[in-house]
């Protein structure tokens, strides 16, 4: 199926808010007009607009037997639990969507083609199911190192903690990129991503020692079709007890030539209870972990200003410029071309981006 | 079958040597009466003890068919190429194996119980195939951050290269502190710590997400079991750049009360080429790596003195202390008192180990 011509059933029960569900997000901000409707009966009534502040008139639903009146052509599990297994209560309600003859895209760690009963459902109702989460057999590599020859540019998206904007700086900056003519692609590392992208790999589900080749070979093959500048999308946090290792093995995986640093003014403590590390805190921390290698900067810094009004938003960038020294703007709210201006200017000087 | 009763026969073909071949030399170090060959078809008529320098006249032989004169219960596939996968030739030798009545033990990532033909000849003759990098469904896991109660005290192996002797400082502080009558366990998170220990966790097999999951909830058994010092198993190194990511998996998983970094003097580059961290960048690194969270200290070094004289050692030994004011040790040969001194000497000031 034309990936133009989907409607998607975005699945959120329970969860739908501007934090909580973040594929249903990415999903309704990235692929706006192709999402019919949001599940989640605890918000029946509203709007995406309402609930998310972008996203119009997309209506919040019931129960997938409601969407159904949409005419979707695919159900989109659009919640991602911590850990993100499936909860028991959902077999019922992708099977019953299955077998009103949707498509399934899911972006849980508990793969449905795992599961016999809604594999044997799907075949028989002639219906698809995506695991973005499955990772394929010849995902098994180690890196080349073809970083130290490589002449296109790498941007890797960093933060002080998990879901905070990672994919959505890079998306944004791959936009301003684009529009200016560069041959820019953008690597999908996680399911949102992924489902916008088209393509990618679902870096926390890949056998921990073959992430950072796995990254690699994501960007080789970018390399390959003849991009010059690539932005891959973050994951997790080199500060968040639980996803690090994912983060650090993505960028040894990717050595990234520059970074962009994702933080959420607002946001004082991780789900742990842990403290956020400061600005410039981690902008050390992430020059450092790569220092080893090569040098590499943080050049911008996304803000997330989920909840902030715009005078707000601009008073943060406006501090933490001062903070850091580097330009910083939700990017998502006011445009890349700040972040788009430093990454370039980085560029074109040749004692940057040196091996060590 | 009784672990204590096994007759291994080791497979090692064309890698026998100390570096090549960790879990074949782990085997001999550490379960020296249950291994009853080596098979290299390259070393033919040598001991391990020409071989490894260690192992007394454990013979090296040409195939698992001259193998089975010693009578062994079980072949161990015995080396760990890069990236584990098992080299195709293979398939047939360990059939045989197995037609000859051996039990498998395998700490390839190639999991042989995967292999419906392996499988199917294991039935036909009653033996069993082991994987240890088989991850049992119930470690999907995210940590519940119970380090942050928790009395015991943990420490890690860490080091400046993979495959540097983690698991041999390990075993040989534990060795001392069980001397000294503590209430010590050892947590193996890789095949050859697995084979030894009897249990444990292959962390480089875990899906990303989950490897600081799975190796709190090793330590959480473990203290739950009574154990007042936990010596975990390190894998892979910071300034590795395939494996980072499982490292600083461990290290947040585990959130140690000290590290003991190993080192190995002679040892330059790591396989990519890269120069290794001299001692001080690599102390600072993992005190740093963890800082956000508590104080850890690197308390001791473990010296890898691999081709060197007990006396060459010694003098490393004397300068690594000079360099870096710590206790430095080649344990596997002169024992770690001084490594479990320092350890003991740490933990007895309240002031280290406090939440950041």
């Amino acid at each position: 199926m034309n990936p133009d011509s989907r409607r998607l059933l975005v699945l959120a029960e329970g969860k739908f808010s501007p934090l909580r569900s973040k594929t249903a997000n990415g999903a309704i901000a990235y692929l706006r007009d192709r999402v019919v409707a949001v599940i989640d009966s605890t918000k029946v009534g509203l709007t995406a607009q309402e609930v998310l502040g972008y996203g119009g008139d997309i209506p919040v639903i019931r129960s997938i037997q409601d969407g159904l009146a949409f005419k979707p052509t695919h159900l989109l599990i659009g919640i991602a639990p911590p850990g993100g297994r499936l909860p028991a209560s959902w077999k019922a309600d992708i099977g019953s969507a299955i077998s009103a003859g949707l498509h399934i895209l899911s972006g849980l760690h508990t793969l449905l083609t795992d599961d016999p009963d809604l594999v044997a459902l799907a075949e028989k109702h002639g219906v698809t199911i995506t695991d973005y989460r499955r990772i394929p057999p010849e995902s098994e590599v180690i890196p080349k190192a073809s970083w130290t020859t490589r002449k296109a540019k790498v941007v890797l998206a960093v933060g002080t903690d998990c879901n905070i904007g990672k994919m959505t700086v890079m998306l944004e900056v791959v936009k301003e990129f684009k529009a200016r003519g560069l041959k820019t692609d953008f690597i999908a590392t996680g399911q949102t991503g992924m489902l916008i992208r088209g393509r990618g790999i679902a870096v926390d589900s890949i056998i921990s020692d073959y992430t950072a080749g796995c990254i690699e070979k994501e960007i080789d093959q970018s390399v390959a079709e003849g991009h010059e500048y690539i932005f891959v999308e973050g994951q997790g946090a080199l500060t968040h007890q639980a996803y690090s290792g994912v983060t650090l093995g993505l960028i040894h995986g990717s050595m990234p030539d520059a970074y962009i640093l994702c933080h959420q003014p607002t946001r004082i403590k991780d789900d742990y209870g842990v403290t956020l590390p400061t600005l410039p805190a981690a902008v050390a921390m992430h020059e450092q972990i790569v220092s080893h290698f090569k040098v590499s900067k943080v050049v911008g810094v996304g803000i997330n200003s989920i909840g902030l009004s715009d005078d707000e938003s601009r008073a943060w960038s406006a501090r933490i410029e001062r903070e850091t020294g580097l330009p910083a703007i939700d990017a998502f709210r006011f445009g890349a071309k700040p972040l788009a201006d430093a990454l370039l200017r980085h560029f074109s000087f040749p004692s940057n981006n040196l091996p060590a």
